[in-house]
């Protein structure tokens, strides 16, 4: 069976607050080494032995994937790292603290956000200095591919060349590929391999360092998918994840 | 100025326990995170930002990349991993304590070990569990490059690809290149950019995390090198380095 592991990463400071971090490269909350420590021994256990993995460009994804993999002896294996695995980018809501959002901007507003496929936040100026445009790190992404905002949408339209270039042929190559990512970047592979609705995507709530592993025949068609963990703790997390947005 | 730094792994538990390591994947000893603090403030002070890096297959060298490149706010630069720049293979010594080495082969034996460009030590067998044969992380090594033992020669004529196809063609796109590697297989380097006789390199010591800047001009003429950091310390680093070999 092939396998690929998607993998959100650990707690950030930002998640810890509360507040929505899209794009900005906090660190990781004290918290994290618990949580990857996890990880790392239930992928263990499973004897899984990736032979490629795939972060985002930003610290806490690409952190959480080293100590795992550190940890199961495969620091050596090739890691590609792509901004298009970013987490969406939240435009000016980024620094905002979740309930504080909900305060300034009314329910209603939120309600758009949080239940919307298509509809952005409000974007960032390009001279903002928290822009992509100012950051070395995005110099040689073509301009028009550079958000300055994000719809849930518009996150999955730019991760398509990933799986087309990177993910799907190193899957079809190898046996076994980690995913670091993000909640919103991890979303789209979900959607796309179990086929579920624009209108049911926006409430898959992914908890933050649990594996989640999807097996695939030689043709490449999903044979299952599931949580690696407790399914108790699992479904609470992933309900934690979803109150966040509450006032 | 173009800028080529190469950083040799902080210190591992074999290297603490003098012993021959090569190719075996022992992990860092528990004074690496001061050594690698120690190497990022310094890289940090001269505002060096890298824009790639290359490192071993060998978890030594790139946990060392990685938390320097992390405390750089660098976690997201392209990492290239190569078992060309592995540290030289020491065949049956690997495991030995030096010291144990010159006392069951004796002081001729070492000396010849020592001082020799091209003699390799005994090499191990294929089927010997040591072997990179047994490893799959070298699975897509063709076998005749697949080394039992090596020269200081042959070390370095294994890492000519990666300079020419990967460190070089970086250096003369780019402008700032971080390889974190061994002893002895970033000795070639400086071999090549110095013209270090092969009589010579072989008594040059690269102390543990201590960086090492080359500066060239856009003609890729080498302008100056120097290491950052205390010249007395690390005289005394280099020292070290050297009286590993004596009983």
């Amino acid at each position: 069976m092939k396998k690929l592991v998607l993998l959100r990463h650990g707690e950030s400071q930002w998640n810890k607050e509360n507040r929505f971090t899209g794009w900005t490269d906090v660190d990781l909350s004290e918290k994290w080494i618990e949580e990857a420590t996890k990880a790392w021994k239930l992928l263990k256990e499973q004897n899984i032995q990736f032979k490629r993995a795939f972060t985002s460009y930003l610290k806490r994804a690409v952190k959480t994937l080293n100590v795992v993999l550190d940890q199961m002896d495969l620091d050596w294996i090739p890691v590609e790292k792509t901004w298009r695995l970013n987490e969406k980018h939240y435009g000016m809501l980024q620094g905002l603290n979740k309930k504080e959002t909900a305060e300034k901007y009314g329910d209603e507003q939120v309600l758009i956000w949080r239940r919307s496929f298509d509809v952005p936040p409000t974007p960032l100026d390009k001279d903002d200095e928290r822009s992509p445009f100012q950051d070395p790190r995005y110099a040689e992404v073509p301009e028009n591919e550079l958000p300055l905002t994000e719809s849930l949408k518009e996150c999955i339209q730019r991760l398509i060349p990933c799986r087309e270039n990177q993910i799907l042929p190193a899957l079809k190559k190898e046996e076994t590929i980690l995913v670091a990512a993000h909640g919103n970047s991890l979303r789209w592979i979900v959607k796309l391999l179990k086929n579920i609705s624009d209108e049911n995507i926006v409430s898959l709530n992914l908890p933050t360092a649990v594996p989640y592993v999807f097996e695939f025949d030689d043709n490449m068609n999903l044979v299952k998918d599931y949580f690696l963990g407790d399914p108790e703790e699992i479904k609470k997390l992933m309900e934690a994840v979803a109150n966040q947005w509450k006032k």
